[in-house]
């Protein structure tokens, strides 16, 4: 089935969730008013429309293949980026100083929700390069900003982030890869590295990979680390790509899903003859992986919204067109499509209000990191909270959702050419990868909970309330967070740890319920004036009243797990957990 | 990684889930003793362990093929179906007058249990003969009995269901397949099935097809249905398999998962060829399906434990291998193995408690089968109810506990060569088929609800209360699903119905959780006196305290949905929430 681009409820959470009107008043953003967010908003889903969502299938059935060492893309994959770069899309954000538009992150995670939505894997492409030109906005020199970020931000030259090794996944202090100074202020690379997003592949003339190395003498764990700047092809002095590097794609993964996103393992240097640029100061690795990682860990919440969005819509299209069994609560014996039933329904509702309620998280966090930039009070910190909540819950439901767009479409839905079963494979990827939600939800409980002694935790509580208006499920999950809250303040590190993941969700479903309010009370509001488009917010006051009736009251159910404590995890060593 | 049968749960389970040692009271049960039942355990969870486990992979891997119209197992299937057949796990429940051991239904239970654990796409193969075994046993007459039961007991030709077709999938009654007598008493099958499992296959030397069809003039729907048995090769007069039949498979679905279990689409009498004859009374069709479906709903809830139980040891074996990061709340800044992570621990407790918590379930609807069997006062009532419970939940739960094995595994979690993938693949058709678990919830609050006025549901909580003794959570969830039943008796069916997951969710975990309740109280009692096995013992009071005090008070968050209403389900048109 084909798949539409849901702009009409972008646009309104770009309104009620991002405020992104505001944003424009300022001089940094003033170019981002009403009508231009409206022609980029539509111009990215119909190019998604067009372009990418015509290739998801062949992507996870042909996928991205190592022949000679080198990676191939499947057919059509290498037109349509040309064409994704053409139009402009990779440089929405960044800086104008290297040929970006400066404008709102906010637009830049439109776009990733469109193109992500018609193709997640291939996405993955573009949304892995932002980590790379983010990291040399804010630590490159002045003439690797001139060298690089020019090709970058169009696009015409993918990055790579290249953290993980074999012994060093979550733990990235680990990492043994090495950079020798050649004295030329350039550095011999030397290592192998794993899980390479889009590591090779044929789409681009050249392809930058970030790579984190020890230099000699390099204190241990992760303050001894230091990040360098690799091209696939040395740039000649004229910044064309000339000579290529020694580094081998030693194999890429056969995974569960995004088949088209090659997950390469490289190694660099084998035969010494690979070199890098330092990014930063030496040892300032781990700072500017921060860099690279931040937006990016919105960016895979994103991919929840993503895939939430295209299993809505197929299951919605199933649903409609599948004819099984007469309504049980109906007067007729004739058999109804699908969706007439109230469990499909059920699950359909679901699929819709949690896809919005997860888009407007995200498009919450979105607006704060723009605020972060215009240096507005309190913004950083929000962004800090949001985080973990995005990426928890925005890949857990993207999963939740996914699996029940298997479900409806029945025993269709197991078999593999009914599409269904690709986003459910595809999705399972999101909860693990650029930290898994473990990590987010330890995060959330540790630095984050810890930001001002607990104040900026409390403030943002207190946000939310002003937000969820008089919502009164809302109200009283944020009050049980703001409980877990005071109890995890006074509590031990396993003890937060404990309840972290219960927590991480709750906070999470609080946020999205109190936005999911207010666009409640927005459509509302617009239906009363009788302005708007009221199709599309008559079904927003459904999906919104059944996201808080129904989803928000579920988060309630987590507040003993979240207080529970660790006492009982560790009530068993590891051996006796496992006889 | 190798598979261990878990032994210990399953009689631990058998006594106090089952109460297997009443059933051995009963004459008919009375070879059930203490010995024979841990010879019986322990003997298949050894087979299971050494035939069934080492092909779970290649299962996977290479998959039923279908070459030249016949489907190919994998190498090894044939062989170790045989050692199957021979080692007498088939015919532990079956009726001893055809060649079974008349044991009880949960001794079955435990015999798949292991072997669906070991390798589900192979256990299918002897799980859906008993449909076939069931139905002829009460259905067949006796010549039948005699020409077709001591085979299809001894496993030699295991048996198919044919319901489903293209149009008719949940909707039974919809389906085409003609059967046309030929004078003789014997009937030409024409049409075409969808989903068979097991459809065809090399690994016997014949298979017996019991298929839904319709004579002339048939009344429409599921009463003019009547049941056939078609074999693959008709019987000699000596009994043997002679003349092939007019059954093409035309096609093996291309699944997301349990690869090993051939899904086929079977054409019967294209050439006019194919003879079968009838079980039961003609329009008796429907009654036999539900005799053939009704353990197969329990046996499809178990392949939830199974999956949870595969998924839960692999999990448990990698986060004692994988060394990453120093723990957060430690000393030491020294990496240790994952297991000593909270939030790690707190994903393998929740996969250990909630694999015990469905085994429990499930193990506690077996014995009310057996009972049903004796005659015993109500316990059909309590396997009518227990039924969409167990096959709802434990399919959920199963689904769950793979993907949460997923994660412990990290990024090679998605990398298919670990295996931790294929079980959230192989997982993913379980709340499908023998009956979406929509369509289980619909049936608890349909017919199951409706038995003796909702007295049944009420007798069923009472004794619930009584078996969770003086568990806090568990009765609290108790009293919820009490609230539930008595709004839901005054409901209307559309609002039963948008309840109806909801509500199936809860009373599925107050029973787990009130039978985990009482392993707890006989763990501890049997800690207090000294006897049994310790260690194990000591493990059960933790995994029972956790689903008690983590798991249960989610269900509690599920209230609001199970008594929300329909109203919001209906609010939009069809076309409006596509829309």
């Amino acid at each position: 089935m084909t798949f539409t681009a849901p702009t009409k409820d972008q646009l309104f959470a770009l309104e009620t969730a991002t405020n992104i009107a505001e944003l424009a008043n300022h001089d940094r953003f003033a170019e981002a008013d009403a009508d231009l967010v409206q022609a980029i908003v539509e111009g990215v889903g119909q190019f998604a429309e067009g372009e990418f969502a015509p290739l998801n299938r062949v992507g996870d059935e042909v996928g991205a293949k190592l022949v000679d060492g080198r990676v191939v893309m499947p057919e059509g994959f290498k037109q349509a980026y040309k064409g994704y770069v053409e139009a402009g899309w990779n440089s929405l954000c960044a800086t104008p100083d290297h040929g970006g538009q400066g404008l709102p992150f906010a637009l830049a995670t439109v776009s990733l929700d469109s193109l992500g939505a018609a193709n997640m894997a291939f996405t993955l492409c573009p949304m892995l390069s932002v980590g790379a030109i983010e990291a040399l906005e804010h630590h490159g020199s002045e003439e690797q900003k001139e060298r690089y970020l020019p090709k970058l931000i169009s696009g015409e030259w993918p990055g790579t982030m290249n953290l993980t090794e074999p012994q060093a996944g979550s733990d990235v202090g680990a990492l043994r890869t090495t950079a020798t100074p050649l004295g030329d202020g350039k550095y011999q690379i030397k290592g192998q590295k794993i899980y390479i997003t889009f590591g090779d592949h044929d789409m681009a003339d050249n392809i930058i990979h970030l790579v984190l190395a020890r230099t000699p003498d390099a204190p241990p764990g992760t303050k001894g680390i230091s990040l360098f700047l690799v091209p696939k092809y040395q740039l000649n002095d004229d910044g064309t790509p000339g000579k290529e590097q020694d580094i081998e794609t030693v194999s890429i993964e056969h995974k569960l899903g995004i088949h088209a996103s090659p997950t390469c393992v490289l190694q660099y240097g084998e035969r010494g003859e690979c070199i890098g640029e330092l990014i930063g100061g030496e040892f300032g690795g781990i700072r500017a992986m921060f860099t690279m990682m931040n937006n990016a860990r919105l960016n895979v919440g994103l991919q929840g919204v993503e895939i939430a969005e295209r299993a809505t819509q197929q299951a919605l299209y199933y649903a409609q067109e599948r004819v099984q069994s007469a309504r049980a609560g109906g007067d007729s014996r004739d058999p109804v499509a699908i969706v007439e039933h109230p469990d499909v329904r059920r699950m359909l509702l679901r699929m819709k209000a949690g896809t919005e309620a997860a888009r407007a998280l995200l498009y919450f966090a979105a607006g704060q990191v723009d605020r972060a930039t215009l240096g507005m009070d309190g913004a950083q910190e929000k962004v800090d909270i949001l985080t973990p909540l995005a990426k928890g819950y925005g890949t857990d439901l993207g999963i939740e959702i996914a699996s029940l767009g298997v479900q409806i479409h029945g025993g269709m839905g197991f078999v593999e050419e009914t599409g269904a079963a690709q986003h459910y494979r595809d999705a399972r990827i999101m909860p693990i990868y650029e930290g898994t939600n473990g990590i987010q939800a330890a995060d959330l409980v540790g630095r984050k909970l810890a930001m001002r002694g607990g104040e900026a935790m409390k403030e943002f509580l207190d946000e939310l309330r002003d937000i969820a208006g008089n919502e009164a499920h809302v109200a009283e999950l944020v009050a049980a967070c703001q409980e877990v809250t005071n109890w995890m303040l006074g509590a031990s590190v396993d003890e937060r740890l404990a309840g972290s993941y219960a927590f991480m969700t709750m906070m999470a479903v609080a946020t999205s319920g109190a936005l999911m309010a207010k666009q409640h009370r927005v459509a509302q509001e617009r239906l009363d004036a009788g302005e708007g488009d009221s199709a599309f917010l008559k079904a927003k006051l459904v999906t919104t009243r059944y996201y808080c009736d129904h989803m928000v009251p579920e988060a309630l159910g987590l507040k003993a797990s979240a207080m529970g404590g660790a006492d009982l995890l560790y009530a068993l060593s590891a051996e006796e957990l496992a006889a």
